[in-house]
C-alpha cells in the first residue's frame, strides 16, 4: 500500500472517516456514474444507513440499480433518474444538516457516451445544496477528470467556488497529480463546525 | 481532529509513515528554520536514526542546535550551515539511496529576516539530490509559503521540476488549502519503486 494515495481511494478514505463516526449515516452519491461509489457507500452506511443518488443518465442508473441488487443492498439506497442540482426536489427536508458525505465524479460516465457530460451551472447548484444539508464534520469529495472538452472550465469553477467558502465552517483542500497528466484531481470539503 | 490536514500536519504524517517502516531512518531537514521539524524528525527516528540538517543562516543553525540540545537529541543529528545544494558535499556516500524521508520549507524562517529567502535554482538543485538520494518508498515533503515575493514563482519552479518525475518511479501530489489565502500547500513526492 503507498503511502500517498490515488484520487478514488483518497476519495473513499475521507468519506470513510466521516462515516464511521456516526451509527447510521445518510450520504449522497451525486453522479451514480457505473454504481461503484454507491454500492462503497451503501456497504460502509450499514444497515441503518441511507444512499441517495442521482443521474441524468437513465443506463446510469439501470447499472446501479443492477449492481445493488447483485449484492443484496437495494434497500439502503434511493436512486433517482433526475440531475444533481434537483436534489431538493428529492432528498427529505429532515436530512438538512444530517448528510455525513457526498460523492461527485464529474466529467462523462467512463465506458459511456462522453457526449452526455456533467455542466458547470448544474453542478454549482448541486454543490451549493451539498454544503447547505452537510451534517457538522460531513465530508464532500469532488472528483475532477479533464479528459473531455468542457474539463478544464470545470476544474476552474469547482475550484472558485470552492475557493469561496467561509474558512471557519470549511477546510477546503485540492490535490492534484503532478507527474500525471490527464489523471483526476481531489477537492474535498470538511464542514469544520 | 480533523479529517482534512493543515499543511503541517499532513507533511509530517507521510514522513512519519516512511519512517515507521524502517528500524532506523536516515532523514533529511533540508531547511532548519526554527528547528520544529528537526526536532520531531529527531524524535520520529529513535536512537539509531539519523538526521542531516541544513541552512544558510547561522540564526537557524543555532536556534536548532539549541532545541537539540534541550530535548537531549543533539547525538541524533548532523547540522551544516550550508545550502541544501551542497548536500552531496555533506552527506556521506554511503547514504544513497537510503535516504527515508525529506523534509523541505520553502520560504523564508518565520521571526527571521524576511530578505533571506530561498531561491529556485538552489532549491530545485537540493531537490534532484533528495529525488536520486532516496531510497524505494522514501517520501519528501515540500513546503510552499508564498507570503514573499519570489514565493509564487517557486511555487511555479518546484511543481513544474514535480511534474516531470518520472511516473513509473515516483508518485507526486500537491495538495492546495482552496480556501485559505496565502496559506501553504504541500508537494508530497513519494519513491513507488
Amino acid at each position: 500500500m503507498m503511502k500517498t494515495l490515488s484520487t478514488l481511494q483518497s476519495a473513499r478514505y475521507y468519506v470513510k472517516q466521516a462515516i464511521q463516526e456516526q451509527s447510521h449515516s445518510i450520504v449522497v452519491d451525486a453522479t451514480l456514474g457505473n454504481g461503484y461509489d454507491t454500492l462503497f457507500l451503501a456497504q460502509e452506511v450499514g444497515m441503518q444507513g441511507k444512499v441517495f443518488g442521482f443521474d441524468i443518465q437513465l443506463l446510469a442508473v439501470k447499472k446501479t440499480t443492477q449492481r445493488l441488487k447483485q449484492e443484496g443492498l437495494l434497500d439502503r439506497v434511493a436512486l433517482f433518474h433526475a440531475g444533481h442540482e434537483c436534489w431538493e426536489s428529492f432528498i427529505p427536508r429532515e436530512y438538512k444538516n444530517q448528510i455525513n458525505a457526498v460523492m461527485f465524479n464529474l466529467g462523462y460516465l467512463p465506458h459511456g457516451d462522453k457526449t452526455i457530460i456533467t455542466h458547470p451551472e448544474t453542478t454549482l447548484q448541486a454543490m451549493g445544496h451539498a454544503c447547505q444539508w452537510l451534517a457538522p464534520r460531513g465530508i464532500i469529495t469532488i472528483a475532477l477528470y479533464v479528459g473531455h472538452e468542457e474539463g478544464q472550465a470545470e476544474v476552474d469553477h469547482v475550484t472558485r467556488f470552492a475557493s469561496q467558502l467561509p474558512a471557519k465552517q470549511f477546510h477546503v483542500t485540492w490535490t492534484q497529480l503532478l507527474n500525471r497528466a490527464g489523471a483526476p484531481s481531489l477537492v474535498v470539503i470538511e464542514r469544520i463546525k
